[in-house]
């Protein structure tokens, strides 16, 4: 519902209003707490140190690459530390995910307001961004700022293996992201609004 | 230009890595910086404290408010500590506004995923997020989350003065915010790529 | 324990390694996820926008002003959208307090990396940032760079009361706040680490 | 100065009071702007992707390897695009930076609230956490939470070279990092404030 209207106000609102006297709001959510209910909350639990190995990333990465349905684009792992709850990731601000592309793939484009940050640790091809490509091998690393148009194509004989950082962990949290993906379905209000069709390891024909 | 093609095999990236030799980037803007750069960098000059006096935002905020063309929604004024630079509110996060609503005003139904926080000074209306209506008198607080439509009306008889609270300016810098304003216009990229058509401080009638 | 040494050695890191062959870590909190799972967490439910009366904030912090032992710098309220979990204030980024000054009290000196912006809806007196005294009176804002020793006096003969914005919700869920509180008390790492000796609603005579 | 005391009277912001009658901040950097010009400010221009190529890291990094003088912990190297300003890293929010042990060095214990992740490219050796050690080698990654102290060893007979992900570049220009390095020594609050003493290519025999 995006406008007020006649329905809107008898919403709980302005019900509680009436029946209160105090203008309270309808929904329960809105707290006063104290400052010593507050501190409570505010310390969080400490955070352990994590390591994961190569062998656990690369196995879990090959079981991936086996499934013939799954595209590139969903052939990823992602590094957590589970001592942060909600701010799931390798620390509580930065995503970190491994990703692989077979040889003669394309990660279609698409974009989000996260910053991505590629460091290839195998293969050879191109990342375009915004319809310039820059031709990557190992070694390298390539920044694609927020909300431009990017893809990935492996054009080498070998699997590409990038190894991934976002910010994208933060964001979520906050509920300022916002992905567009593929290019030209709108579903960029998805991770912000905490619901989307299109996420499954499948890409839907439907939506292509 | 958001799809590769021949002609983005010509751009900067393609062209350096054949003269060059060594896939580098076209734009010059990547730069490998040692340690002794980056310290350098990173480390920023003090900040110091800053005060805005009551009388100097009335008096600003009261002149904005003579503009017989100066629609609700433009009518505010900003707290900016000139010790952080880029990063421009009244701390390198936060951006504090304060806000004029004339009596029979509407700021028109609008979003953006910077989360607004709205401390009622003065005046009594409503807030409507989502097609809840929130009454508001002075010394309330309402939160609006990121990405929720809302308007805010003054329907009492005097002027309605809100001070604001958002998350505004670091998301700025950072190039992830968005802005849909007013409702309807496809304009959510305009923070994040650095350019809007409808900015002003009087409404363009033909968007309405 | 800070230094490695022979005890070191046995902890669950180095001995994992030796019994499982993968270099494992020993805590157990480091997980490889696949996308499909990540995206999972990734994306968070929706929150609803939240009101806090004016009456509600008013009855809590007279309550807090009644009782005789509480000093100033616990004499607060904090409104707390509920819906976003961990990140607890008034938005995931945002902490929002009113605090009561009674006449003649001090807020005693103390720092914390989070920048508070305090703007006050009563009373007269003075903030004092690293020794440089601002009078402050109802309508003015002031905002405390982070790591600035500062303290609040109220020598009018009413109450003081401020409405403070601050950084710190997101900070403390990152574990990247500190506090100095009071001034002289080695104890800027509590917020960090999740442990604190100093935060009681009255202060300890031993520490001072 | 942390005191306030009778020759703070005379500061900039009592004198301007009294001359001026506005309480008037002393220091002329808090300044009340319009929406107008806010919005100028707060649409920042268009960022660009950018690419590091593998042999400019490397030939740097290899450069700053050569020095018998540097050592172990400003032996890196960091990526810049240039396009963010003040917010330098490889992108507004994250550092990347390359660094390079010797076989048989120690990059001494040493902690910042700025998580590191620490993904390694080359080597082998131990990553140690507040007293636990991690063993390392090519293709692992370790979280080392904010605050705690590490230190990293080189074991191996070939060169460690780790790519690291901080959220550093962020907090620098929020002023909420901390540093002590080396362990010990009472400089936490260098990066908040600007100014360190510690900061050189070589280590400070003084210091240790």
């Amino acid at each position: 519902m995006e406008k007020s209207d006649a329905t809107a106000g008898t919403a709980a609102g302005e019900t509680a209003d009436e029946s209160e006297g105090r203008n309270e709001p309808g929904f329960g959510n809105g707290r006063v707490v104290t400052a010593d209910e507050y501190f409570q909350r505010v310390r969080h639990h400490n955070v352990r140190p994590a390591k994961w190995s190569a062998e656990d990333m690369m196995e879990t990465l090959e079981e991936l690459g086996k499934d013939p349905l799954r595209h590139a684009e969903r052939r990823f792992v992602s590094l957590v530390n589970e001592d942060h709850g909600e701010l799931a990731g390798a620390s509580p601000g930065i995503f970190i995910g491994i990703q692989l592309i077979h040889p003669g793939e394309v990660v279609p484009n698409h974009r989000h307001n996260s910053v991505a940050i590629y460091h290839y640790l195998q293969g050879t091809g191109f990342t375009t961004v915004e319809g310039t490509k820059f031709p990557y091998k190992k070694g390298d690393t390539i920044v694609c700022p927020a909300w431009a148009y990017h893809e990935h194509a492996a054009t080498g004989d070998e699997d590409t293996i990038m190894y991934v950082t976002q910010d994208m962990t933060e964001m979520a949290a906050k509920r300022t992201l916002f992905f567009e993906e593929p290019q030209g379905i709108e579903n960029v209000r998805h991770m912000v609004q905490g619901t989307s069709k299109s996420w499954s390891a499948t890409r839907d024909p439907d939506k292509e």
